[in-house]
């Protein structure tokens, strides 16, 4: 068994880009387990062939529905593609993720607001909450369920990458996926055993002086610590021009850190009309 | 170590009320780790006076931040009440929940729209996504942060319970953590070494035949399974009229299961607001 907390100290600092202070003493969590998992994480986009075996799969289904949920409503479902022409017809939706294709499953979490209006219709209740709640918990329980899910499968050694992606074809996956009103797509997870060759960086994070709060919100050391987060982004992973986004709008940076990969791709916009296809699909946002 | 199928197999019993078919073999997972404390979890709402270790902290908070992000754009944050008299201010905006008082540690979700906004305008970029899929990403964000903390923090024996009830006070709640637009509270989460006296019920699921899908969404067993459901969960947790909600309106139930309790809650309109002030704080949900 490894040094824990020295272990956990050297996760953590490659995990915030050095900018956080690990604890002199990690306390309890060992060399195992989630905090550990957590803090080493990395999605995986390349997997070996080897199905998921069944019972592996029904455990984990069980593991991820679980989790807790908003007033245990329980607002979340799945489509597992088993069909390899419709698993294939729904990786043909996200062509910016050719490797969805070869994972050995593949998951559609589902924010699902059509099954409790129809436990109170079976009840001869009124539903009396038809509103922007009803969407937001929906969504959120669905998240909670794939997070679940996605370090429920890595706890036993598979990887997987969800994929918003496929939220940019949201209306022709609804027909793909029969989905009634009131049950929209959250996110694909692609999924299988990682291959042995695939790489397994570990993403620096924002530092938690900008993510954690005490007391009260205070974004105040925006600028400061985002010069220092995207110079040790910029130095873990240089990009050569071919790497870099959107060259022909942007040019080529010689310091591409995350601020720059990132605004770049959000200076374009994407999923403009998602709002319509909820609101096509039966939920009020007001 | 207990025999890992077997023990799998009867939290996979307790947590779907019977009508899961556990796999004759489960597969990888032990009788330890993520897979078997998500089978066998329960919020927690009774603490020890204890308080948390800051270094533990320190650890959850960076294990939590380490979740996978939306496009890596990171648009969660958390409020952490140290001070008492603010965190006393908190506890006293979720009436409901009093029990909230009396833990160690109290935080506060954030769906964070407001940081990524900023970083494209320091890169002189424009943030060409201001629509719905803004606010669904930092929700999400929110979530996913959300559940890694949860999962984490019981990995090492703590215990806590989300606080959706802060969103019935949202603009209170804003105030009092000077959140500026574009910061929105997802929930609290209340958390602290469980009370040893600590109610630990395994709340059993929907089956998996109503949220796990094959290839296409089909709720057509919904009545059938919520009839065995609700048997289920009205004959785990048998409730008195005093336990039973509403019963002014809705008179006393002989058999309350979870429809009868749940249905009841849901006739009552909530966080009907929460639109205006999610809207107010400048999110566009067009």
């Amino acid at each position: 068994m490894a040094d824990a907390p020295g272990d956990l100290a050297r996760l953590m600092a490659a995990r915030f880009a050095g900018a956080v202070e690990a604890p002199a003493e990690a306390g309890p969590p060992a060399a195992e387990g989630l905090v550990h998992d957590l803090l080493g994480r990395s999605s995986v986009r390349r997997f070996r062939a080897d199905p998921v075996p069944e019972p592996l799969m029904a455990t984990l289904f069980a593991a991820a529905f679980s989790a807790p949920s908003k007033s245990d409503l329980q607002q979340a479902s799945v489509v597992r593609l088993a069909d390899p022409a419709r698993r294939r017809a729904v990786a043909d939706l996200v062509p910016q993720s050719p490797w969805v294709a070869g994972a050995p499953e593949l998951l559609i979490f589902l924010a699902d607001g059509r099954r409790f209006p129809r436990v109170a219709a079976l009840s001869g209740r009124p539903f009396a909450n038809d509103h922007l709640d009803a969407f937001f918990n929906a969504t959120v329980d669905a998240a909670i369920v794939m997070t679940c899910f996605l370090l429920a499968a890595e706890s036993v050694g598979l990887g997987g990458c969800p994929v918003s992606e496929v939220r940019d074809q949201a209306s022709a996956l609804a027909d793909l996926l029969d989905l009634p009103d009131r049950v929209v797509p959250l996110a694909g997870l692609a999924l299988g055993w990682p291959a042995e060759e695939a790489e397994r960086r570990v993403k620096a994070r924002l530092p938690l002086s900008l993510t954690v709060h005490t007391d009260r919100y205070d974004d105040g050391g925006l600028a400061a610590a985002l010069a220092r987060y995207d110079a040790a982004t910029a130095a873990a992973d240089p990009r050569p021009a071919a790497r870099q986004r959107a060259v022909e709008r942007f040019g080529v940076a010689d310091r591409y850190g995350w601020s720059e990969d990132r605004t770049r791709q959000y200076a374009t916009p994407a999923r403009a009309d998602f709002g319509q296809f909820v609101r096509a699909k039966g939920f009020y946002l007001d």
